[in-house]
């Protein structure tokens, strides 16, 4: 069935939007209308994901209700109230056995020695499923509510990678074998085998030891989302799995082979990092069902909800006044953005090169929110997601269901089942943690790895 | 039965210590050793706290591995590493029904944005049982985790209740019916019932709106433990419930006394505030297994972790050197200490007023930490509970088995039983929330209050 077989099988995240990926999604009749107030829509979304043999199931977060006009928050209230991430996937942990939990956590506004600490505890509770997906928090809305004024792009990146390494840092505090608990002897554990951290940088002083235990992963999964120069080499330096938007082969292929080439300056194999990107699927049990699904879902986004999602992508631009069946303004051509520049560049890229109008770039844009939608029976999503990965454009994909959970059932009914007849994905887990099924080596302590040196 | 009787009933949280409240709990037969990272460990206590008919399991917590002599720490691992407190109640809310789920955070050392969230968060996914023990962190240990000196003891309470404050108001952002959900007109939610609390105080600046609808609670419910004066204050301010250590009946009736006459300064009435001081329970068949079971956890004391933990309760003072069969140092007496004022009395009052060396502390204090220990039958336990109860020296107690899970079992067996048979203890919980049980009102918003003044 496979033409040009690669030696791994595909990674497949389950990425939930409280009531789906699409920004319309809450006016569906196939989501769950109170979903950010509603735990057991999650409980029954992860158990749809496991029974899918999904990897893992990813949150993402934002520390502010967004600055948008009443009108358009009203009617597009996804991330204005919803779970916090790590609470809620603790509590998924409880209900779930093998999918791998991956929570968004800022190294913006707050401070390593919890954000290791919570991981730690989070991969203890679930047996060794926990992910943290390192972002860094850009936007004067989050800023107003830490006591500061937003923080620049480079700085947010330099931060984010002395936290990032604190963090790892701190999850080694105690040796795997650390703990002898011999109540003959009255010791606990060797004292020879714990660690103080003691970092002393430019943006953290952290004495350490952490009070937990390293967790049954070593380290939890590092994810990471950002496609800009300063997020590849945090990548590639650090993290385990990226999903920046990826939307055509070619450009698939070009970000594969440049973050896992800068791999090698920083010790690591190219096996150590999944490139995972976001795909918004629109399933039918016919390719017009499928169109004629999509064409619902665009025709309930309301304009100014339009509006607001594409300034929103080009770093802020404010597009009121303009004429929605006219081109973008010339002067955003030559501007240059803080915050999501990878955004700002598709979005930018599409509007010059198909020469779209406004509304037609909402409309595409607002559906998948800068990720890639693909539309199509099961089989035909299924061709696409093959094609990708026996290319080496991917490793795997981050799935986006446009409403939820009715979304994600479709996909577990219908394109998973096709993925694993032609042998690209799993039909049982192959271990019991996340780096298990995601084929990740489980880290050495960097105190171990000395000792060995 | 009853021959004083309280229109009340009393009010009983379980406080869990990883192994157990006693100090060499972990080197009792009837401790998970293992507890620190075992978390069917808490399920298990949490479900026998709920069959126990509890009104909350509560956590305790600390940001730092302590200071210590090798030889203390590996011999006493109580708090060397544990779960994280809010990520282990909400995977157990996930498998528990009516128990309240109080868990301990920091003013010191985290933003009240952050707080407010994981904790609506919480009472979001319990359906209104959380809790928020409000603690502010003293040492050099844990300030050393994050980047700074410690703080002063007045510095440290002033930020702890603007800090409340703060969480307090960002609850109210979303008004309770603030979510329309209404597809027909394209609306979520109505703007006119969000609100942005534009915090510009002494430690905090925060703009808000949370990006959490309102708990079902209201407000979670408010612990504080400190029994000094600004403790008081806080707690006559904004708290729900105290559990400061109280050692006899006078104390205790003083402390209820002082504690709730405070409150009509901030305009509160006493039933809005629970006391509910620590109760060590030693629960035998007989009074003699009873004591026996006492001495022999007594003598699993190792006499390094004696001298640090009454070093701990004297403010860090060195005892190294001391004669453990003589009196404490005579300087002691003239000290002053920065923070755990209420311990570092208590301790000092107990060697002058009773004679007793250095040994004759560390033994009463090691064994309870702080807190008084009742050792007796079921029965006899319960007369106590009884007496200070209906002498209005408190409205219940925060339980504290000396080893877990078998000491939580022998108090669910042995005293809950007597307690319910005296009309003093529910045999039903009262409602579905931590509020409804501790017989506390559902907060009104503070824009709803404002709109009916």
């Amino acid at each position: 069935m496979r033409s040009n077989q690669r030696p791994d099988q595909m990674k497949l995240g389950a990425f939930f939007h409280p009531t789906g990926h699409h920004v319309a999604a809450w006016m569906h009749p196939g989501s769950q209308i109170d979903a950010g107030t509603n735990f057991q829509h999650y409980v029954k979304l992860a158990q749809t994901a496991e029974r899918g043999k999904f990897d893992l199931m990813f949150l993402a977060d934002s520390l502010a209700v967004r600055d948008a006009s009443r009108e358009a928050l009203s009617r597009w209230p996804q991330y204005a109230v919803y779970f916090e991430p790590l609470t809620l996937l603790s509590a998924i942990a409880a209900v779930t056995e093998h999918l791998g939990l991956v929570a968004t956590a800022s190294t913006s506004y707050s401070a390593p020695y919890n954000v290791a600490r919570a991981y730690a505890s989070l991969d203890h509770i679930s047996g060794g499923r926990a992910g943290w997906n390192v972002v860094t928090s850009g936007g004067a809305a989050a800023a107003a509510n830490f006591g500061r004024v937003d923080y620049a792009h480079d700085e947010r990146y330099g931060r984010a990678v002395e936290f990032a390494e604190v963090v790892l840092g701190l999850w080694d505090s105690w040796d795997d074998d650390a703990f002898v608990r011999d109540r003959a002897s009255g010791r606990y554990f060797d004292p020879d085998k714990v660690h103080t951290l003691g970092h002393e940088g430019e943006f953290f002083s952290v004495r350490g030891p952490l009070n937990a235990a390293r967790p049954p992963q070593g380290h939890p999964v590092l994810f990471q989302a950002g496609g800009s120069p300063p997020g590849r080499e945090l990548a590639a330096r650090l993290c385990e799995a990226v999903f920046t938007p990826l939307h055509t082969l070619d450009a698939a292929q070009s970000f594969y082979q440049d973050v896992k080439s800068r791999m090698a300056r920083f010790g690591r194999t190219p096996d150590q990092l999944k490139i995972m990107p976001g795909l918004n699927p629109v399933v039918g049990r016919t390719t017009r069902e499928a169109q004629e699904k999509h064409e619902y879902l665009q025709s309930l986004i309301h304009p100014d909800v339009g509006f607001e999602v594409l300034s929103n992508a080009l770093g802020g631009y404010d597009l009121s006044g303009c004429d929605p069946d006219g081109p973008l303004p010339a002067e955003l051509d030559t501007m240059h953005t803080e915050g999501g520049q990878t955004q700002f560049k598709n979005v930018l890229g599409w509007a010059r090169n198909e020469n779209l109008t406004i509304r037609q770039l909402y409309e595409r844009f607002a559906g998948a929110r800068g990720q890639r939608t693909v539309i199509g029976t099961g089989a035909q999503i299924a061709d696409e997601m093959q094609a990708w990965f026996e290319a080496y454009g991917v490793d795997g994909f981050l799935i986006q269901p446009p409403y939820l959970p009715d979304g994600l059932d479709e996909f577990v009914a219908e394109v998973i089942p096709v993925l694993q007849e032609r042998g690209l994905f799993r039909t049982e887990y192959e271990g019991k943690t996340l780096r298990d099924n995601l084929g990740l080596a489980r880290p050495a302590s960097r105190y171990a790895a000395q000792a060995e040196a």
